[in-house]
């Protein structure tokens, strides 16, 4: 990854989104999660279509959690601000318990919606080898 | 996917661009692809780190190539601009020969740069459920 660049101004938004959703993450509130999405939101899944809206991200979520993922970190690597939307770049790590189940990155387009700063597109990719 | 939101003034741009990287992928023109991104670009793949700069971008397109991927096919479904940047989503397809290899989607944050927008991150993701 390359240094860090991150606009002051919108970072703390972004920073209290993601803490909304990995705080709803850990007590299993995936109705919670998905209203950290914007209302047409998308998560665009590794093996997986297009997951669009709510009710749809919340079992998603759901689903990933019923793998085995109980908590997640994420860390902004750059905020790219612009206008209506902000894009971030970031790591994550999962966890299944207390073992690192996957770790990658992330780009979410967010969005304000409501006064609030919500993800619009949320996509991520795993940076372990895949299995040949 | 959602219905298709595109704002004509930075489309034509973005629509050259990839079609400038597609036409380089058919021709194997790996360092002309890396071109196609900026200076500090990175593609950001599956099961991989993130591929930062020129060099290793082109390094990365060889050895996707060498997979057996002759040609790509891209969809923009939408278009979010934002001053210095422009966010593309949209989906694409992989071909090896006349099969299709692999379809999914893709977020690409466009950013000029020397007066032509170009690829600045670029993620994807297979939607073809992972063998488990």
């Amino acid at each position: 990854m390359t240094a860090t660049r991150i606009d002051p101004g919108i970072h703390s938004a972004i920073t209290a989104g993601n803490q909304r959703l990995l705080d709803r993450l850990a007590k299993r509130d995936f109705g919670g999660m998905a209203e950290c999405y914007t209302t047409d939101g998308q998560v665009l899944p590794a093996g997986h279509d297009a997951v669009t809206g709510k009710d749809a991200i919340a079992e998603f979520w759901r689903g990933a959690a019923g793998l085995g993922i109980t908590r997640a970190d994420l860390t902004t690597v750059e905020v790219m601000p612009g206008g209506e939307i902000a894009c971030e770049v970031g790591r994550y790590r999962l966890f299944a318990g207390d073992q690192q189940a996957d770790h990658g990155k992330y780009i979410v387009i967010w969005k304000e919606e409501g006064g609030e700063w919500k993800l619009h597109r949320d996509m991520f990719t795993s940076s372990v080898p895949q299995a040949s």
